[in-house]
């Protein structure tokens, strides 16, 4: 039998574990008292939903659950297709399938917490796995900026007391929104077809500069005056969602997108909040605003989201406001691992290391004892003491145990 | 799209949620408090694991996962296996895999928790899904009773406090050991290879009574003489394990299987222990101790495990002593969940609910007030006020709100 994890997966150990439940308790703790409810979707879902090109680059990376019994004999017989569930790619379609699915019971609006792992077979490489935790938090039936705002001032409530704990300074949050996005391209000229590949281009700007965007464009064979103007758009310096549209012409989006933009960042006064025109996130699906957290000396966001208003209507026919936001938790984890961060114990723990020259009828009063000691407030390990009794202290200090109470035989 | 879950799977609504997470919250505590650390393992493990006959029935009820990319093709193309890995079915098998690969990084013993969702196909039926969560508590490392004592010590402490939470009562533990089930067979015949049908059909004692069981082994083909001697052994009122083994002249097992459940006996001093001989547990790979708890109105167990020492060693090729107990968690729910059992919100919830009058100007001022309650120990929501008022409010009191807080335009 093979004792590796399966590619690309990992096996967590105690201390990791602790750091993990520890940030999951801020998370979790900050959402609960701002009026977020945690639900649960299962790991699997329908293969349908999985591959219905919402989940854009995602879709092509899903592990598929093979069908059993008859249906697999008959699908194989008739050579049509084998799987018809896969493992979740993420959390928000599972959500929206969950609320076209349950929304009737649940409150108006729905403030949902989502914590689970999902799975992606990416390439694996350092700090990037196939099963990985996500953190979602989204308001489901709020077309009002309150959405936007509530999820906003809670996820930075959540990142600055993480950022505080692991001495990381300068968060901040980057803001725009898909319709003047979308502005923006129509302006350039690219038709309603090309818009997408534009914003995929746009979103590398990061990494690839502003040359790098233009000629992308520019080989996807878009013809060079289009490209200019596209790209000049967001050279051209402007801070504002107005002094960006003022460039737009007739192609301005509607007034309610401004007007947006400048309720969010007079809610957040105060929050190091800012307006970048060259925002797009990854994901096709998002309909009005779009946000990214980051923090200073880090290379990639924290955490982002947006405004989805068609997922949910996909399911159930009827179209349900939605706006979410997904904290980057394996990302926070690896910045903390890196900083060397160890939260801190809750107990003194204590472990009662019991000889074998100690009688077996002794247990039950050694038992008592330990029991006593955790009415004290302590973490009591009762444990036999090891040949090798110095490793075996190494090892339990190295789990947090910092008291040693040895029984002997008498 | 479709929006009903995968077919027995389902959706946790926040109410079910609350009622989960408060019972692993008990589980958590006591057994973190008791030294048991908490590890995880991935969702998917090597399929050779997952089929390597340890878990018995269970690995009938496998959901295989597909191979991916070019792998799928070679294996379609040289009509090969055409998956690699699958759904774990429990947690005792990963965490065999795991000690053997992790072990020497981990205390030893190891005293470890694990809680995590499982997958098996099996048929779907009221209160059965194919997803569901299970609660392990082992040790690994320990071969001596102190492991079991420890292990049975504290989940009896875990169940007794559900169990006076829920108003059950008679909670129970019977125990047995494997090595006593084996000198019977082999006492009243039973070859080797005959031994695992004779206590899979005494397993079903409870269900199928004694004449049952007589029948069924009968039917195997197995001699009248035979099955009477083994059927009689259980028969004759033994009452502890001395009286039953007693009877198997020179089958006995060692004289340390009845001291070792002597000592577990006596360290449980005050509860309610008994001996019952035709405790079988359903996994094969036992090897020694072996425990149920119920309690009084139950029609099942809500808690099992025993040692196993030779699981390990499959792993690592060095055999090391285990000893675990599953909590019935899916099972405890249901019966909470039966009882209208609702757990105790921890703080008031509170929701505002602004009027669409409101200026959207006023949010962060609403926002500060929110904060500030929260600051004296509320959960407070802020919410659009939606038109049906009533309908919005009952939904929020289903869900624990009970004070409302409105602002109405200026």
């Amino acid at each position: 039998m093979i004792k590796t994890p399966v590619r690309g997966m990992r096996d967590i150990m105690p201390k990791n574990l602790r750091l993990r439940e520890y940030l999951l308790g801020i998370i979790e703790q900050t959402a609960k008292v701002a009026g977020y409810q945690k639900i649960e979707t299962p790991a699997m879902e329908q293969l349908e939903n999985m591959s219905s090109k919402i989940g854009g680059e995602n879709e092509s990376l899903i592990f598929k659950v093979l069908k059993r019994g008859r249906e697999l004999e008959k699908a194989k017989a008739e050579n049509d297709e084998l799987c018809d569930s896969a493992l979740r790619y993420d959390l928000t379609v599972p959500l929206a399938r969950y609320y076209a699915m349950n929304g009737e019971m649940l409150p108006k609006p729905f403030k949902s917490l989502q914590i689970g792992p999902v799975w992606r077979a990416d390439a694996p490489q350092k700090g990037r796995y196939r099963q990985f935790l996500q953190c979602d938090m989204d308001i489901l039936g709020d077309d009002s900026v309150l959405a936007e705002i509530d999820a906003i001032d809670t996820v930075m409530k959540i990142l600055a007391r993480i950022c505080e704990e692991a001495k990381v300074s300068g968060l901040n949050l980057r803001i725009n929104d898909r319709r003047i996005l979308l502005a923006a391209a129509t302006f350039a000229g690219f038709g309603e077809d090309e818009v997408g590949a534009a914003l995929i281009t746009l979103d590398k700007q990061d990494k690839i500069g502003w040359d790098g965007v233009r000629n992308e464009l520019l080989g996807r064979g878009f013809a060079a005056e289009k490209v200019d103007k596209f790209v000049n758009l967001f050279q051209n310096g402007a801070q504002t969602p107005e002094e960006f549209c003022a460039q737009l012409g007739e192609a301005q989006p509607d007034a309610k997108v401004l007007d947006n933009l400048r309720l969010i960042t007079q809610a957040m006064a105060g929050k190091r909040v800012s307006f970048d025109p060259s925002l797009v996130r990854g994901m096709g699906y998002y309909t009005g605003a779009i946000f990214e957290c980051s923090a200073d000396g880090l290379d990639s966001s924290i955490a982002g989201g947006g405004r989805y208003d068609k997922m949910i209507g996909k399911f159930s026919g009827q179209d349900v406001p939605a706006c979410g936001f997904s904290i980057g938790f394996e990302r926070l984890v690896a910045i903390l691992e890196d900083l060397g961060f160890e939260p801190p114990l809750p107990q003194t723990a204590c472990a009662i290391l019991v000889s074998d020259k100690v009688s077996a009828t002794k247990y039950a009063e050694i038992l008592a004892q330990a029991e006593q000691k955790r009415q004290d407030g302590k973490i009591v390990s009762v444990l036999p003491m090891m040949r090798n009794l110095g490793r075996q202290i190494a090892l339990l200090e190295a789990n947090g145990y910092s008291e040693f109470e040895k029984i002997y035989g008498d």
